[in-house]
C-alpha cells in the first residue's frame, strides 16, 4: 500500500527452495518431485508460463541431482528469463516429439513421485503411461506443508498484502450500500484492492441479507437494503503475495439478534485466534472457534472449516478443521474465519490472516472487527 | 462488436451436448466422462465455479444414466444457478467427507473412463485409489473431436469474436509505435478488445525486432524503434467464445528483405486456407503452409505447427500438424498461422481463425493481409 519496492527473491532463493523440496522428498520417501505450471513452480522457480496449455512444462527434482525444466521450445526464452532459471537446467522439446519420453529419460522408472497437486491429468496419464512402474502421490498429500512455513520476506509481502486489504476495507466502510446491486459494491471493492497494489482480485464476495447465508455466495444483482447485513470477503495477490479478509457490516440499525450473532461469530473468531502458538495443533484453532458458535447454540449453522493456509495462493495448506493434527509452527499464515449461516435470513463471516510467532499469533488484518454500521 | 445479444444456450442445449458426449463414451468403449472445472464443463453444463480449488467438483456421464454433478456443499447453490443444472442432479459433499469415494459409488469399478485433460492429479489420484480397478485415458485423446464441431450458434459467436479482434487491429494500426514500449501497445490492444466486447483477454502479443524471431515472446520493456517489424498477436474470450489472429507490421518503410519474408508468409496462410475442405485432413493444412515456406528456403525457421482449434478456449483440438490424419469436418474452426522466425533478427506470423464450410472454408478474420506500415 506504500510506495516500497517489494521484495524480490533471487536464483540462491529459488535454488535454496528447489534444495530444501527434493531433501524433503528424499526424507518422505520420494524418488523426486514433478511440478507443473501453478503456485508450486512459481514458488521453487519464480516462473509462470503466459498460458498454462496441454503442452508440458514440468520441474524434475530428486535429492542430489541438478533440477530439470522441461519446456515446449516455443516457451523455453520466457522459462530463460525467469529468477530462478540460473538454478535449473532447461530441457525443450519441440512440437511432434513426446515430452512423456523425454521426462521418463529423467526419473528413476520404478519410483514413487511426489507431483504438484494441479498437473493435469493428461499429463499425469502421459507419465504413468511412459512409465508403468513409477507411483505418484499428490504434493499435498506427500509434503503439505512444503510452501507453509514462510520466511521474514514472505513474512513481509503478506503483511503488505494485508494491509492493502485493510486499506480498501477503510474506504468500502464509506461508500453506500442501501439501493445498489451487491456486484456494483464488489466492483467498488475490486478497484480499491487493485488500487492498493493488487495485481490479480481472486475474490471480491458481497453477500447481503439472505444470499449472506451461502458461505460462497459471490456478488450478484440483488439490490443492497437498508437492515441488510452485509458479508464482504474479499482478496486477491498483491507482489505475488495473497491478502483473504471478511468483515460483515450492516445498513442501519441491526436489529438485537443481528447483534447477538455477529457478536459471537467476533468471539468465536478472537477464540481461534488466541489458540493460535506454535506447538498447538490445526485442529485446536477449529475447535476453539468452533466450541464459542457450539456453545451458543449455533453449532449446525457454522458448515465449514475454520481457516486455511495462504502464501502465493490464496488458498493453501495448513487447514484449520477437525482431525487436522499437524502443528503450528511459527512463520505459518492462514485464516481464521468462523461464520453462522441462517438460510433464508443471514450470514455473517469474520475473518483474518493470522501468522504463528515465537509466543503465539499476530494478524495480519487489523480492521474492526466489532460490527460496522454503513448506509 | 455490436450491440446484438449474444446466443445463449439453453438446458435443452446442454442436455443434448451431454447425452451426445456420453453416447460417443460408450462408443469408444469407455464406461464413462468425468470432466471437472474448464472448458469441458462450461461447454457441457453452462457452470464454471468462481475459483478452482483443491475441493472436488466432477461431472459424471455415463451412457443410459442420468448426468451427476459432484460438488462441494459450499459451492452448490451457484452450481444450481448454472443454465445446464436442471439437466443433471447434484450431488454434494461437505468438508471433512470424502469426495472420491462419493464419485466412487457412481462409477463402475472396473471401467475405463475419459476424463477431462485439465483435471488436477489430485483428484485422478484419488480416483485411483478409490477405484484401483478402473482405468482412465485423458478425453482430449479419448474424444478429440468432442467440441470441435462447431453449430450454427456456435459459429455465430466464433464470428462475432474475430470481427471484434479485427476491429480491435483496425485501430491498433492507427496508434504510434515507435518510441513506445512494447507493453504500451499491448495494453493498447488489452484495451481494445474488451471495449470491442472480450470479457478476457487471454494475450497480446507484441514482438518487436528481434523479440519477433520468438513465436510466444509477450510484450516487455523494449522500445519499438522504426525499421521494427511487430508481430501483433491476440485474442481472449467474448461472450464464452474465443479469437485469435495476428498480423505483422512494419515500423516505417520495410527493406527488401524484410517485404520477401512477408510475402511469403502471406503466401503460406493464403496456401494453408485453399487447403481447407470437408475431408481433407489436418495435417494436410500443415503441409500446404509449410511448402511455400520451405520452398522459399525458409523451411528451418517456421518452428511451430500451423494451427490450432478454438472455440470457448482459444487453444483446443483439432491440431494443424504433420502426422493428424484427422478429417476436416463442416463446422470446425482453428487458426492457420504459418510464420517465418530469424533468430536475433525479426519474425513474421499472419494467422486467421477458418471454419471448415460444406465446399471449403471461410475465414473469420478479414483485416488486411498485406504488410501494414505504421507509423
Amino acid at each position: 500500500m506504500t510506495g516500497t519496492a517489494p521484495v524480490t527473491f533471487t536464483a540462491d532463493d529459488y535454488r535454496a527452495r528447489m534444495e530444501r523440496a527434493a531433501r524433503q522428498a528424499a526424507e518422505a520417501g520420494l524418488a523426486g518431485l514433478l511440478v507443473a505450471p501453478g503456485p508450486d513452480l512459481v514458488w521453487l522457480t519464480g516462473y509462470a508460463p503466459t498460458a498454462v496449455t496441454e503442452r508440458l512444462t514440468l520441474l524434475v527434482l530428486a535429492a542430489g541431482r541438478d533440477p530439470v525444466l522441461v519446456v515446449p521450445t516455443l516457451e523455453a526464452p520466457d522459462a530463460e528469463r525467469a529468477a530462478g532459471a540460473t538454478a535449473l537446467t532447461l530441457r525443450d522439446w519441440t512440437d511432434g516429439k513426446d515430452p512423456y519420453a523425454l521426462t521418463a529419460g529423467l526419473l528413476d522408472a520404478g519410483g514413487r513421485f511426489g507431483i504438484s497437486d494441479n498437473t493435469w491429468a493428461l499429463h499425469l496419464l502421459g507419465l504413468q503411461s511412459a512409465l508403468p512402474g513409477t507411483s505418484y502421490a499428490a504434493l499435498t498429500d506427500a509434503l503439505p506443508m512444503l510452501r507453509a512455513v514462510k520466511d521474514a520476506a514472505e513474512l513481509e509481502l503478506l503483511a503488505a498484502a494485508g494491509a492493502a486489504a485493510d486499506a480498501a476495507f477503510e474506504e468500502i466502510r464509506t461508500v453506500p450500500f442501501a439501493g445498489r446491486r451487491e456486484s456494483d459494491v464488489a466492483a467498488d471493492l475490486a478497484a480499491r484492492l487493485r488500487r492498493f497494489g493488487h495485481s490479480q482480485v481472486d475474490f471480491t464476495i458481497v453477500a447481503s441479507g439472505p444470499n449472506g447465508a451461502n458461505p460462497h455466495h459471490e456478488a450478484g444483482d440483488r439490490v443492497i437494503e437498508r437492515g441488510d447485513m452485509v458479508v464482504l470477503d474479499f482478496g486477491g495477490l498483491k507482489d505475488g503475495y495473497g491478502s483473504d479478509t471478511s468483515r460483515t457490516v450492516h445498513v442501519g440499525e441491526p436489529t438485537d439478534e443481528e447483534r447477538r450473532v455477529h457478536e459471537i461469530v467476533r468471539e468465536a473468531q478472537e477464540a481461534g485466534f488466541r489458540a493460535v502458538r506454535p506447538g498447538a495443533a490445526c485442529q485446536d484453532v477449529d475447535r476453539a472457534a468452533r466450541a464459542v458458535i457450539a456453545r451458543a447454540g449455533y453449532a449446525e449453522h457454522f458448515i465449514h472449516r475454520t481457516g486455511h493456509g495462504i502464501g502465493v495462493t490464496t488458498h493453501e495448506p495448513p487447514y484449520m478443521i477437525e482431525g487436522e493434527e499437524q502443528s503450528l509452527v511459527p512463520g505459518m499464515c492462514f485464516s481464521v474465519e468462523p461464520g453462522i449461516y441462517l438460510p433464508g435470513r443471514f450470514g455473517v463471516r469474520i475473518e483474518d490472516i493470522v501468522t504463528v510467532t515465537e509466543d503465539g499469533g499476530r494478524r495480519l488484518n487489523n480492521t474492526a472487527r466489532e460490527m460496522v454500521i454503513v448506509d
